[in-house]
């Protein structure tokens, strides 16, 4: 699809807009945080006070990611394991029922737009930006939200991948026929949305999401492009130009 | 990347064949058979004698299927589910345990190619086609056994999609700039694999597995394009021309 020609200003710099998608267009990591919470002081009624559920849960998580990768159904398989593993097998049935409940709760929750999202979308298509969604995580999950998410038509492809790192986004960016320069990533995570797509030479900018901001704020060293908020992308891009 | 001109005969019919991967390249139906029947041994020693155990999984798995979608991820979190729901909870969180552990040694089973694979896939790149797989289920576990199964540098592409439609299969071939004429799928599943590909006007033939032939056998009249073995593959589609 070609871009539309630029309205009277000259050649735009940015042609194909890649947005990532859970914590940059919807809410993702909060359901995580707050199933986990609810697993912690579920399981903690069966151990020690002295037990640290959340770092037994993240050593399983750890040591399983290999075979699972991302997204929820690992995370509740991962939830079970830990759990009888925590307790020594004195957790019930019953509770562990409610953990795999707790992990269905998390994909049948529909799709929560963070604020300016629906208007950015809107606004970027309008003016004529190629957009592409590119996210990683479970296949099937990522392509109900993205159905759910009401914004599927405005983006010319959406590309589900198992890793975000400079050999994905070269095979991306060289799938859209456009340059690197003329390619920009957005999204939540420097160190997967950022860093490998400026080291293939592209263009990247972070919106940070409040619950994982500390987390990837010690991926780099403060001088990446970052926005405030989604919604001042517009503004940005065409500032590149 | 365009194909290497035919060897004196005139120009060939196929330029792109695609393959499916689970039970076409390597076996993968036995090992969820076997799982399952472990399963099915282990619960019924929590059940009445009349219990149907398989009857209660399947239902357990036609239910979720709309959430998990296709893999082990999703099995072994149905197996947990139908093995707590049959056994009224009877059965204890070290059975739990092992059921965890037989959908991970399902993750972690090494590729097994079926045979003739190998050599064919050889063959079909050394004529010239452009290979594709396109395969449905688990993103991450997909991108494990395509690294795993030796043959990942044959392929232009891996496309793991969430459903095999007429509209996946019109985007799959519309990706690769030929027409549907010049297109080939090939799979074990007549379903899957060979009518929505007939649909769209490309070619696709079936190429039964063992396990799997009693069931997608119903879905047809008979008349599909069927090879014994994928050894025959590279025949066929010569003969195509």
């Amino acid at each position: 699809m070609p871009v539309s020609p630029g309205r009277g200003a000259g050649r735009r710099a940015i042609e194909v807009v890649a947005l990532d998608a859970d914590d940059t267009l919807w809410h993702s990591e909060v359901y995580f945080e707050r199933t986990q919470r609810r697993f912690t002081e579920l399981v903690s009624r069966y151990t020690a006070p002295e037990v640290d559920v959340d770092a037994a849960l993240a050593a399983v998580e750890h040591r399983n990611l290999h075979r699972y990768g991302y997204g929820i159904k690992g995370f509740t398989l991962s939830m079970v394991e830990a759990a009888i593993e925590v307790t020594d097998g004195a957790i019930g049935t019953e509770e562990v029922a409610q953990i795999l409940a707790s992990g269905q709760a998390m994909l049948d929750h529909p799709v929560d737009l963070i604020d300016g999202v629906d208007e950015t979308v809107a606004a970027l298509a309008d003016a004529g930006y190629r957009l592409l969604l590119v996210t990683k995580g479970d296949l099937h999950h990522q392509e109900l939200k993205i159905a759910a998410s009401g914004l599927a038509e405005r983006f010319e492809r959406l590309e589900i991948v198992a890793e975000k790192d400079a050999v994905t986004y070269r095979k991306v960016v060289a799938s859209t026929g456009v340059a690197p320069q003329a390619f920009c990533m957005v999204g939540n995570s420097v160190r997967s949305d950022v860093l490998p797509v400026l080291e293939i030479g592209g263009h990247a900018v972070h919106v940070p999401y409040h619950v994982t901001w500390a987390h990837e704020h010690a991926d780099h060293d403060g001088t990446v492009p970052t926005l405030e908020s989604i919604a001042e992308l517009p503004a940005w891009l065409a500032e590149l130009a």
